[in-house]
């Protein structure tokens, strides 16, 4: 393979994590190690940003901040929403490279994102754009394929299931108060992963330790059956700790949510969440107080506490796009793998973009406990190596440190755009 | 003043914070220093354990244990809502006290905790029983009178801006894709001094730093002006990052929140809270998304990210409870004292049980911007010295661990009490 000189850029997509500018912090230091790459640019605000040609220049960044990275959430070059659609915006994307001579474009998103990269990797090779273009798995949701997970995923767990763990002491408090339950919802709006991580919260050889339920979207709610569950574990414990997730639906699929009729004071239409609906039909019809908390944003920010694993193996995947790139890859996404020893392992490999952009992962119904409410040991075996490790967040002031970039403007080379 | 010698009972009560059990980890490791204490009993479920002769035998743990409850968050030895209102609830507690030789009583917890050990010291003081009684302040609400500040409260806060923090950070992704509202709903029923302590957020000389908006019980929410304050926010920032305490009230003293007309799908009545209420009135007066979080139990009990110089405190105070009992002191409250210098500084001193139980603090009003929605100067100085320090929290596979008492029971020496 030639070796091929030029710029490159990187970009961030959807919905961030604990640990995708980990993933930012690998691109930028493997790229320092090739001299065939001159600059490395970033692209603001995910595919927006190209199309209105807003690159920073990383390279410009201090050592002190790309590192820093590796303990900063959301997404630190800003992410969007926007989606390529039109002819003319894949075609304005082939510009901006072109004008700004980029030849390593690395894209760090979920599903849609690798589609988008793929596209444009496809448009160019059609065009004859001589580029390389290599996704980097990104989603607390842990949904993409052909990995064997997703980088942000273990730290979303690991701050679930620890917060499971400490919310669960202080519920233990109350126990000679009469019944009490306490709901926590998490995310996941398809698929139960995240809830299902809450789980580790468990010690080993202790099956009755909280979560005491779990609702997954996986499992059609039985409002009959739920009520039964809790007062299985109010008679055994005294209280119960219940994880909900976000995207739990009944049996005809519909989410579970408080919708009807309900309003605020000024008359207008309110949607409540999973957990306030579990409140409400466990305080109407058993005779107790039940107390919410949703861990919306907070759970895939929570740098302070995400995995050690996770954040190496999210840089880890930046460092290995790269040096896939530069190895001639292209029009394929970073994959973690696996070994098959009992030790855990992982390593990087590489699967088509087009194989990760038309698929999903479900969560496997069979790692789900016959008790419908509960994971069994393969989950356990699968999720527990990805929350091991702290991940050493500098404090000052008594506040955890984040980084903040300079933002050094590239030039513009071209004329405006207009988005859609 | 004559030594003492007996047993001494600790207690706790209320609602947990992250440090409770730092203050009774300090009663104990004092206790045994003194060798006029002959046993150290806890009393399970505060006074109820006490009525029913629930006692443990806390020199009996392992000193392991012992140290790990200062990561530990809840009760450790339970606590209750049980309030001591009939002449027949307090006598029975004097017959176990005499019937355990307890000579030292240590009460951890709120206004209502401490009017009760009041009660319990005059009680026995008019009954000729020699017995010392010494409360431990507790409360993540801030609202005692006599002492600078209360443990528990600089690690909510801590906690409660670090979410802020870092939720910024990830919501600060998002500026592309049109206005977004983050509403961070925090505790506080009766007082805003938790949403307050989102304001230690910002760095120094960012006043535009989230978090944007602090909707404090003290001021009475304006709807009209809620949604000018964020406009203006979004107009600067693309994006906004408001904290509610949930006690906010409007003009008439009502809490602000979900109510009428709204049911669950069962056609029951149903609550949100004030940060439902808030999304709901955004969405439907802007054109915007508004999500929410609600930290809940979540906020008192993160002991991963408690403060140290409140860890700390807390331990001091429990060790000071024994030492100012072994002194000579009864019915007085430990109170933690502020230095006058610069230099944050904190010592201990004793204040009658009395004051505390018939007084609150409130947030003071000379303390919030005249912006009615974040705090000045003052409020900084006085809270930053709170959230100093990370507590070193121990992890194994991943998550934090927590203390499981042994809890060995003291043997019964009464018959059965009927609580009421």
């Amino acid at each position: 393979m030639a070796e091929l000189a030029g710029n490159v850029l990187v970009a961030q997509s959807g919905g961030p994590t604990s640990v995708i500018n980990a993933s930012l912090a690998g691109v930028v230091s493997e790229a320092l190690n090739h001299e065939c790459i001159e600059e490395i640019y970033g692209g603001l605000n995910g595919v927006l940003g190209i199309l209105n040609e807003e690159l920073i220049d990383l390279a410009a960044e201090s050592q002190q901040t790309i590192r820093a990275l590796r303990h900063t959430p959301g997404a630190a070059l800003g992410s969007s929403r926007y989606k390529l659609r039109r002819d003319e915006d894949f075609a304005r994307v082939l510009e901006v490279f072109e004008a700004h001579n980029i030849r390593y474009f690395f894209y760090a998103g979920g599903n849609d994102s690798q589609d988008t990269a793929d596209k444009i990797s496809k448009l160019a090779d059609e065009r004859g754009y001589d580029i390389r273009v290599i996704g980097i798995p990104k989603t607390i949701d842990n949904d993409l394929v052909a990995t064997d997970h997703c980088p942000g995923y273990g730290s979303v767990i690991k701050y679930v299931a620890s917060t499971v763990r400490e919310m669960a002491c202080d519920n233990a408090s109350f126990t000679s108060s009469g019944d009490f339950v306490s709901i926590l919802e998490v995310m996941g709006r398809s698929a139960g992963w995240i809830a299902a991580g809450a789980a580790l919260a468990k010690r080993k050889d202790y099956p009755n330790d909280p979560p005491h339920i779990i609702c997954l979207p996986e499992v059609p709610f039985d409002g009959a059956k739920f009520l039964e569950d809790v007062q299985r574990t109010l008679a055994r414990e005294k209280y119960c700790l219940v994880v909900v997730g976000e995207g739990l639906v009944d049996a005809d699929g519909n989410y579970i949510s408080v919708t009807s009729g309900a309003t605020d004071n000024f008359g207008h239409a309110q949607l409540g969440g999973a957990a306030d609906y579990l409140k409400g039909l466990l305080e109407n019809n058993l005779n107790l107080k039940a107390r919410t908390a949703k861990l919306g944003y907070v759970q895939r920010s929570a740098v302070h506490l995400s995995s050690k694993a996770d954040n190496d193996e999210a840089f880890m995947a930046g460092q290995a796009a790269v040096a896939a790139a530069i190895a001639g890859e292209t029009d394929k996404m970073v994959t973690l793998l696996r070994g098959d020893t009992d030790h855990y392992t992982c390593e990087t490999g590489l699967a088509p973009l087009a194989d990760i952009a038309n698929g999903v992962k479900p969560l496997p119904q069979d790692w789900i406990h016959e008790d419908g409410v509960s994971m069994n040991h393969q989950f356990i075996r699968y999720a527990s190596p990805l929350i091991q490790g702290e991940v050493p967040v500098p404090y000052e002031n008594g506040l955890p440190v984040v980084a903040h970039l300079g933002k050094i403007r590239v030039s513009k080379k071209l004329s405006a755009f207009q988005t859609a």
